[in-house]
């Protein structure tokens, strides 16, 4: 039998509203890591912890969190944004830690605290306080990271020492949930309500630099030129059809940056550089697609005698599985509440939860996107869709909670 | 029976290494058009076309003239270089018209002229000089073309008002020959020694704008992507296969500008701006280019739900063939001088003869780039080309020119 407990969506849309005060720019929010409003934010969040009885805390790189007695399941997600970021990224699924930990702790149990992370959107890094409490990153790497106007994470963590204590201990949560938008157009275009992640997409990433002879594009015959642009069409034409048979409808490849050289209307291309990025929730298929794609630089290469050298950019992001007791549970609730209106997805982009599921099982819930937009002023959810994502959140919350 | 006279290689390498001393760098040169260095190279011209009995004439445009008695054959090309020039880009045709026109004189006849054209490299227009002689283009007009430092035209030009007078009558040459460096790879490559120009290539050119969708390149599938550059890969691919039906060898198309925004790896591109150029001696046939080109746009927006605009980015450029006895006077040297070692050939490149044939019959003659290198310090003829090139020349010029 579930521990049973109810949650006031208009008290979850007044918090969330008021967290979206803070920095509110136009429909946007301008909150980012450490910034003076973004201090003010986790004053208040902290405080609306503490009216709901939770014990609030700052860890060293920022993480706050309202933590319930003895062992809890922990839900939320981060409050910081983007330098020009929509008012839900994030903020919603810490709101929605908040209002599920507080009506579990009205209703008497079952043990649930939340949590606003620190820096996911990168101002220094790159999802920076989960990373440091995963122990990806120590706090002494994190703190020479550097924003893009020159201010270490060391100085920026300054405007918390009043408030920072010590790092948690993640052994005392059972699992982690976070609920986010989808950032992506899926459930919008399908009109439905709730997705229930099944695994975080890891992603590669190779910088592809293309060498040809850069000549006169009046005086050079076709059949005497070296154009490193032609290279980068052919390599982008031969994945578009070789890719085709390795993937399924989740996986994506995309060529996001261009530079060509000189870039001139009157002067064949001598060089080129790109890179290609490609996303999957399974490893092996993957390290398939990286095949294929080295084999398409040699062939283009031998081909047109054409030097081309590809560069890896950074690591690999692994492919996350999410938890499947937590998958499992979030999917019965979406069942529940949002009935034909529910699907099980992969998260196209990174998360928290990805760094937290070296401490615990994790799961996440995914709401619409409206058009898919985020990162943008403009990014938005239907307040209904926002209303389910908790309730569903909330339903799996008190089946997967210690009950005390 | 031709007028004999007599050229001298050793003097016109002389002349021709002097006027490389003029903003000597390296192995290039840097003498723009109305530079302090390109007037001392002018005063020096001129001082060189008076001890050879030619009178010395600048007119306000700054195309300087050495004038023979009477009805002439003009010979020339122009002096000033790229930013960062080769050393025979121009050059070589200025010093070739110098010694035939003086070795000529010496003989006592035919009457031949010699010009050097400014601006030809564009420092404030393109073929500036030429342009304004040429009526093209007023010289109130082109008053008002500014540099890229800023500088206008009216303002350059005050650097040899004491030199310059009155235009010069076109009416008193009886036709225009312009000797160049080819500035492409086909001579080089085939190890012949001289081109006879059959016509100068028309060129036409569009600036595609395509217009999709930006989105995370991580949380958007493929099959709801609106891609700005896969669009550019589509049409690119199309222009090649269908391109390949309608040309000859020398028809060429370039795409050497692409700009993709936001140009992140991360992000799908949601705008892609990039120009198609083509040139061809042929005005119908960059006609019919110009169809095909405009129902592949027509067809990537129908296929792809793209939005995809073309616009003129400037006027078109008309073929101009030469003038067939120049032609034919120019190939029987050719053939006399270099025998196998020749080809007729179109100019992939625009030249003042270009804008010459408004006011008299012109034809121009090509000596070999060494693997095709121009507008580059790299820029270089072997010295027997270059003599080979003058002795063609004077051939056709002794057949061309009054006798007086």
């Amino acid at each position: 039998m579930e521990h049973v407990f109810s949650i006031d969506p208009v008290r979850f849309l007044s918090d969330l509203h008021h967290l979206r005060s803070f920095g509110a720019t136009g429909t946007g929010v301008v909150r980012p890591a450490f910034s003076e409003i973004d201090v003010a934010s986790r004053e208040w969040l902290a405080s609306r912890m503490e009216a709901a009885g939770l014990t609030p805390h700052m860890d060293p790189a920022g993480n706050l969190f309202g933590l319930a007695e003895g062992p809890s399941l922990l839900i939320g997600s981060h409050s910081d944004t983007q330098p020009e970021g929509g008012w839900l990224d994030g903020a919603l699924g810490v709101i929605m830690g908040l209002e599920i930990a507080r009506a579990a702790r009205e209703a008497g149990g079952p043990a649930i605290s939340c949590v606003s992370f620190q820096d996911e959107e990168g101002r220094y890094g790159a999802l920076t306080g989960s990373d440091i409490w995963a122990g990806k990153t120590t706090l002494a790497e994190a703190d020479s990271l550097r924003s893009i106007d020159g201010e270490t994470f060391a100085e920026g963590r300054k405007a918390v020492a009043h408030m920072a204590g010590e790092f948690v201990d993640p052994g005392q949560f059972t699992g982690f949930v976070e609920c986010h938008i989808e950032q992506g157009p899926v459930l919008d275009t399908a009109k439905e309500a709730v997705g229930v992640v099944t695994s975080i997409v890891g992603a590669r990433q190779v910088q592809v630099t293309v060498r040809g002879q850069q000549n006169h594009a009046g005086t050079t015959p076709m059949a005497l030129r070296k154009d490193a642009f032609q290279g980068v069409v052919r390599i982008a034409t031969m994945l578009n059809d070789r890719l085709r048979n390795l993937v399924t409808p989740q996986t994506v490849w995309t060529i996001g940056h261009v530079r060509v050289s000189p870039n001139a209307s009157s002067i064949v291309p001598g060089e080129a550089v790109f890179t290609i990025q490609w996303r999957d929730g399974d490893n092996d298929r993957l390290e398939r697609m990286e095949k294929v794609i080295t084999s398409i630089l040699v062939e283009v290469a031998s081909g047109t005698g054409l030097k081309i050298e590809a560069e890896r950019l950074r690591h690999d992001i692994l492919p996350k599985p999410m938890d499947s007791a937590i998958h499992d549970a979030l999917a019965k609730a979406a069942g529940q509440v949002a009935p034909g209106k529910w699907r099980s997805m992969p998260s196209g982009a990174l998360h928290d939860a990805s760094n937290v599921s070296h401490l615990m099982p994790v799961g996440m819930l995914f709401v619409p996107s409206i058009r898919g937009i985020s990162h943008s002023f403009d990014e938005d959810t239907a307040e209904d869709d926002l209303a389910t994502g908790l309730m569903v959140l909330a339903r799996a919350a008190a089946e997967l909670a210690p009950k005390g």
